[in-house]
């Protein structure tokens, strides 16, 4: 649950960002202070909602008195000219907190658009489409969140809740041995462990003494299902690298029971929403 | 400039955010305190350079000690595999600073980058691209210096700095008439004024009065140069609205001051950079 | 407008600053906490009212219960005497606010006040009165609103919204052409540009190629008088310097646009407000 | 002392405030980043210094690089023409500094100025000076300072320091000897207790049962002689109200051990301090 | 009193270290949103309760449509198997919350319920128990408060509200009395004076001229008899060192104003509060 | 590792609350400003060392010119009289620094050496001591971090990065069926499970479907005995409830994995850390 100490902050922030020590130069200028209006958060195409309490935050944040009222839940499909939130009273505030809102919720809904595609992509295979943490400074918690909505499963959050271990470990320990040795007798009984291997070969040492996951990275489907089968339900495993709408079928159909994407929270793109506004 | 008091309040709550209470269970369990290592930013892609300072600042935080050295400024070009920075010293924190490192570096060179590519589109043309205030909450500074690193121009940094009249102001303050009205009557004498039009019929109501700039909203190249006709450099022309690698081009010989562009800071996609690790 | 999240911190630092770790040791220990008491916020000379809702707000972060009711609103007139708001309720947090309430209120009010007896003096001509950066740290929004308020007209609100080019500037730019062609090639379109000059020969140089406005700094009425008949229109003109409420008229009366004043943020008289109390 | 970590929070978010996200766009774009400048703080006016290491970390907090030397020290007397500070390197951070340092600077010599005013007025009697807690919000630890370094003292920090019990308390408490007791019950032992009164009666009433200190509001200089003599060094005694350059040596050969002036902090004019610059 | 504001920034630090970014993996997965609860919270032992409304606030910060009731005030006595709150409403964020809430009010209880205790062992002496500085970083306007609604009085809050001449400054000052002198001529009117002593030699030379209050550290109680003695009521009293619950009361008997106590605050035991919880 | 970010806030807001507007009265005024010293910490009893670096931090905070020199590392034992550091410069700032230096570094190690007694407790068998969630508001990373240089392991570190399923989970859930179904369908793949059970009836129904660890609450040795044999490997187990000192032993030979206490955080007394301060 994203509660609303999580993500205040976030859009407190956007929000002194826009309006500096100036505020909204247009709106108070142009717009009398009782002027009234109803606006509408409508989706220019569809997609997966995400991140809308926290961007309709925005207004009620500016001004307690606007009457906000979500029409879709995150986690819910919005078609395209689908509305997913009406906010109405002043002109003033819903002008000022408009592309802070949508700014935030474009983000999101593009991260859970995205990621149901993949999710979709891989329906009927074992497969869980999962994250990475190549987020947005500031944004974790949020599009992590986004992530869930688009029915994805969220990897580590950071580097403090699991233990992946990379090639550059690998070297800094002076080898996966030394690496292993080193984390079993340090780390606490909650915390899972999980190593990346590039190949086969790396793969087979790893087998000598598994950990519970393995991150198989930039193997070929082909690759991945002998890879799979070499794992034969020792350790999770999980495909990443490549990852891409086209590719993404064959390779959860290689038997891997995670793909990783790092793009759906980096690149995806925005989610076009507008903001159709009427006098109130 | 991008001062580092711009930039640092981002980078100490990305790091703040990838460590929590924990810190990095994996290196820290298994690296040994006295690993040393040599690690490289290696482009994976051809760019443009932006937020090098920023990103490198991560590690200067976590260890003083470190050796931080940039091999290209802000808005160079980078060719793939090309370095951009050098980090030598303590292995820890640099297996600590990566992932915060790169996650701004590949936002922000990305940036740079959608960008040059308009910029290098138009060339020729008198059009300038420019962005827009649909950037990331918490990095408009970072996000719009990165729109510069590629050629670009910034529009409006706030609703704080200039005036954009749109079609909800007109709406709200009942006409286009007594919306400038009141904003000439209110505003200092340092600030511009630009109002948005969609049709030529609004933008010949507008010419009876013009103000500083006119934004033509989602006109195609043929419209926008009869309306870049019709205001015979009274006001400043901008174009928005479908803007793309594609379409760019066109639009920039119709004639017009400004071509802004949403997507190359909320929806660009991230450019790849890789850490390339030797023991030091 | 000036939206509580703009002046909230300003607020919640300044009861912090006063209540540290101990709180109000007087009003903790004197009073009893079902006590209750009727303040009035009482105007001991006349002027103009800004900042109300910001330093009511102190009561309302203390205590939600009490009854808080502004009798004025920003940017009306108070005579001696006059009652600006009301608060009631549980006598403790009235007593505990009291001091953040009215050091915040008096200066603002002061501001207003100074700024409101300038444009009286200039009333009739075309010159409009406008503050300048000197502003106290920390509360430059809070008190271009005083200006505001006051009837002023706000000049730029920092550093990042419009250009000024002052001598500095020419100096290290090494001349005033050099800085304005640097200047013309990297703004974008929406930023006006100022330059100040401190001499009629200054100013026939600018006139080759005159910029949106220039400051006349530190010239007297009669040579503001030519300044102005030289600029012709072509550029807005602002006279800085030397401003007072004796001097104010004749320097408006030379013919100039705006007139900037330094003292009404920096060295503008408190207005005296107390508070008057009685059981409740 | 006032240590940095008392004061940079205050400056970093005074040039927070002037920054915004463009940053300084006159400077960026006028001036080269290899220009250099030797800038010198310099008196317009004599005065007494204060705040002068708070107002150079400005620059330092833009450049480390900058060489930043003070010339005199908190608590100095500076002619008119004195220099206080010289700082050189490179051009841009100078400019880009100047007024949020000669904001703060201006304020505090201006406070320390007031303050050694009256101190020199009262020369010789047994009074001394002492501020009140009618600072500005935010700034009430460098404001305190400044009246150190005019020569005066310093009253109560905050709510939380010593006990003041006025008007409103009695009312509140529901008379002077409730409230005395209810304080002498609760407070530690390292608490201070003044009592205001206005007439001689009230003073009469409270020597049965005397505290630390009497503030005696607003007699005249003939009052408070009879007052001191009436306590007759069973309390400190302190005079306010209705203090001014012109009044201050009146009341203070009446023969009370403090003045208390709430101007000084809150309406004091800056001290017009400059920055002479030239090329490094 | 303890206003929220001085204790929600500390709560709400607390939630956002336990929630990151990830939040409550358990309730979030395993408690259907929709189910609902009533929550008590119960002492598992006798104690003094203190910091109610604080740890209680985090629920509210959670969800403010929970329905959070306190049964006991701070100050009240708790039996074991006492009921101090029920939280009633969704139970999310009930167990959410509920970690935060203990470990803030099992230490504030803790803190009360030890003070407590030695305040009823010296019952009946002159003396009063007074905490100290040591306190927890962060909490220190919680802690002694805690104090206080244990009976116990608050020594000195910080560095800045009074004066306690340590060894270490008298080494540094070089001697007494340089510091005293020092002091004298330096402190405001409303800063009081102690002086720590470790032998009747130097109690001595303190009472030839005597301050406000001394501290008799570490002396047993036959000679804190005869210091008391020496100083005959001219100086406040205070022991402190070694105090325990069973050594206070000796202590106390030898007629010192006032026993101060590290440990109440810096290492009493929690007080053993449960949350006892069933289906709403 | 403690990076610095990660303790520098709690070190900043500790000294920020000594030191309050005022600053540290007795310092400022009783030692002069070039006073010189030399200043030992020094270990009143033996002990285990913890946040050495943090508290020194507080030092360089105030005065950057200070030497500081640690000369025992985190996890060092020190006997009792042993010196942990030396801190010497100007006198001020390291008086002023003292208490607040001390007061975290004699929590740390205060944590440090209880959890270090009871892991020598167990010596010899299988069982590692491990801490809970329960620890101080604001200080969770370096309570967690005492705990570790006392040679215990870390449990969760909030609720954001392990499972624990306690009662009031499954009664929210209906049931510990639906509540592991609900967790396997929504956690990540990296995501530890750990069940709580009071009784051996319990135990055996989750060792139908076991998760990765449970949690054996409030059972004597002998239950835990059978507890573990009925497990049989199949689970990590782990001891709770009434470890103590004295039955810590008794609890391991049980043959459980771990013994978790949340004493170690909220109750450890602190080691007595005193600072021998001599002229420099």
């Amino acid at each position: 649950m994203l509660y609303p100490l999580m993500y205040e902050p976030v859009v407190r922030a956007a929000l002194a960002e826009d309006l500096g020590c100036a505020g909204d130069l247009t709106t108070d200028a142009a717009v009398p202070a009782d002027a009234r209006a109803v606006a509408r958060f409508s989706a220019r195409g569809a997609g997966r909602v995400a991140g809308l309490d926290a961007a309709l935050s925005a207004f009620r944040m500016l001004d307690p008195a606007l009457a906000v009222e979500p029409l879709l839940a995150d986690g819910a499909d919005v078609p395209a000219g689908g509305v997913l939130a009406v906010v109405s009273g002043a002109a003033r505030p819903i002008l000022t907190g408009e592309r802070t809102a949508l700014n935030l919720l474009g983000r999101l809904c593009g991260i859970a658009t995205a990621t149901r595609a993949l999710v979709e992509a891989v329906a009927g295979t074992r497969a869980r489409i999962a994250c990475t943490r190549k987020t947005t400074p500031g944004l974790r918690a949020l599009e992590k969140h986004a992530v869930r909505m688009g029915g994805g499963a969220n990897h580590r959050f950071g580097l403090d809740d699991a233990v992946l271990v990379k090639d550059n470990h690998i070297v800094a320990a002076g080898g996966l041995g030394p690496a292993l040795e080193r984390l079993r007798s340090r780390l606490g009984h909650m915390v899972r462990i999980e190593v990346e291997v590039d190949t086969l070969d790396q793969l087979e040492i790893l087998l000598r003494d598994p950990v519970d996951a393995v991150l198989l990275d930039n193997m070929d489907p082909q690759t991945l299902r002998r890879a799979v089968a070499m794992v034969g339900g020792r350790m999770i495993t999980e495909a990443s690298g490549n990852v891409t709408p086209e590719t993404v079928r064959a390779i959860a159909e290689s038997g891997v029971d995670m793909v990783s994407v790092g793009w759906i929270t980096h690149s995806a793109p925005n989610l076009d929403i507008g903001l159709d506004f009427e006098p109130g």
